[in-house]
């Protein structure tokens, strides 16, 4: 039979004595979450068994996970990201608030402090150059009635043919495939670029050593993250999916959602300035008007500065 | 109105598959795991309406305690290791194991591979005289008959006299303060070392940054960690926690139980071979039988090696 001792009110009262309840001091908000955390923890280790050997290897994983500073590549993996953005999705529901370009994952590779440029911007610093495909990006931020929204902030960031990032790979330039691009007065933004290659999870980190005992890859579609703000709009956070990469419906974390399908045109037709095959990619994304000023803004999370 | 989707079916089965249940690799046992994480997960976050802001804190958060390689300190700091033991001795009880020495916490500050003395050994290096207090430390391991159990091994640990740990505290030598003293025909290991301080998490580090938040100290009294086993014996893991320090029942850790702490005597009679004031401690352990040879061994927590 199954034993357990988290429910009777010795146990409870222990909980609330960890949880800081029988001080005055320091932060009742965390109070109650650190009790429902171990409450829930009890809960989880008597339910399913949880053996001293698997405790203690959890224990061991959450070191390796933050000593590799993973924690925010498992949270996208197990999915839990794309939760809160179903969960906003429907507070968003209850509220009326509706259209626009939908939301998807931030991701943990985002750095502040990228180069601002108005209207358009030359992203790659050209090491790729031979390697990599030249890609033409543009699109208006609009508003929901199809207006067009100038001096937003169009800020965006993506992978290199290696599928990887500068400043988390120290090997490219600062700020490489890293620009904040100003809509001009037709809420346009332009950009060079090279076509980024989708990101794996480092195969020997933690995050893919639990994807592989979930059976699962750690595989995203080649994809351009995006962070477009402007005043009296809503912040938004989402990715263009690029078209045709095999795992456009098969993303480790699932940021790919309708809506936010990049259709990908190689082209050889020497209409732009570069040598050989190029690629287009056309994007609008539309925005919703903000309720207050703090709507306006990004979340606080912790992000890397350059 | 709290808006909720973790428990649609949609979401659900969107939790089934991260969870790797749409797939026949992996490992069966950590996808119930995961399962059970990621529902509970979604539920804390509903529950308690946690925002984007705190679910991101706490990412940060998980990043620089592992970066810190403090999981093992915030759950025992957060009492879950001794409610793994309150768990352990409510299962025992179940199935009418009982007496002999209580088990409490191990802590994270084992090291594996210390040197083994037969009876008696010299435990610290003697860097600390002047400043330390010669302790002496005795005691038998017997069974629950109170017979002598020779060629037991007692693996003990301790801090120094500022609260800190060998090889983790790179300042001291190596494995001091920590020996493994195989016991006598008698049942006897005997010990001398120093009288150690308690340990403190380290203010500055993200343990203490959580209990500060909780209203709480992240102090522990005075203690001396043990491992004993013997074939035919069940694994002990305990502590002996000193009389007379402040925080005696006022441990973070809550490793300190009835039956576990330990009464120093402090003399200046001249009958042992040092200078002045020094300390004695008797301390003996009671082993239940074992009831097969897995019972014998401590768990596979990993563990550090010098």
């Amino acid at each position: 039979m199954t034993v357990k001792v988290s429910q009777t009110a010795d146990v409870q009262s222990f909980f609330k004595e960890a949880a800081g309840f029988n001080n005055n001091s320091g932060s009742p908000r965390l109070k109650s979450i650190v009790l429902r955390v171990l409450q829930d923890t009890a809960k989880i280790v008597e339910d399913l068994q949880i053996t001293e050997n698997e405790f203690w290897f959890a224990v061991d994983y959450l070191n390796r996970l933050g000593g590799r500073g993973e924690a925010g590549l498992l949270v996208a993996g197990l999915g839990i990201e794309h939760f809160l953005d179903l969960l906003q999705d429907a507070k968003d529901n209850e509220i009326g608030l509706s259209g626009g370009t939908p939301r998807t994952i931030e991701g943990p590779l985002y750095v502040a402090g990228a180069p601002v440029h108005n209207g358009f911007a030359r992203m790659d610093d050209g090491t790729e150059e031979g390697a990599a495909t030249t890609m033409f990006l543009e699109g208006q931020v609009l508003d929901l009635e199809g207006n067009p929204v100038a001096g937003a902030t169009v800020d965006l960031w993506h992978a290199n043919t290696r599928g990887t990032y500068s400043f988390f790979d120290q090997s490219q330039s600062e700020f490489n495939l890293r620009r904040r691009i100003i809509t001009d007065a037709d809420g346009r933004y332009r950009a060079q670029s090279i076509v980024p290659s989708g990101y794996g999870c480092d195969p020997k980190g933690p995050t893919q050593e639990c994807l592989d005992l979930l059976g699962r890859h750690g595989q995203r579609p080649a994809h351009i993250h995006f962070f477009i703000s402007a005043p009296g709009y809503r912040h938004l956070t989402t990715q263009i999916n690029l078209s045709g990469d095999k795992y456009l419906w098969d993303d480790f974390a699932y940021a790919t959602r309708d809506g936010l399908v990049g259709e990908v045109v190689f082209r050889d037709d020497g209409q732009r300035d570069v040598t050989g095959r190029y690629a287009e990619l056309q994007f609008n994304f539309q925005l919703q008007p903000s309720a207050d000023t703090s709507a306006e803004q990004r979340s606080s999370r912790p992000r890397a500065l350059q």
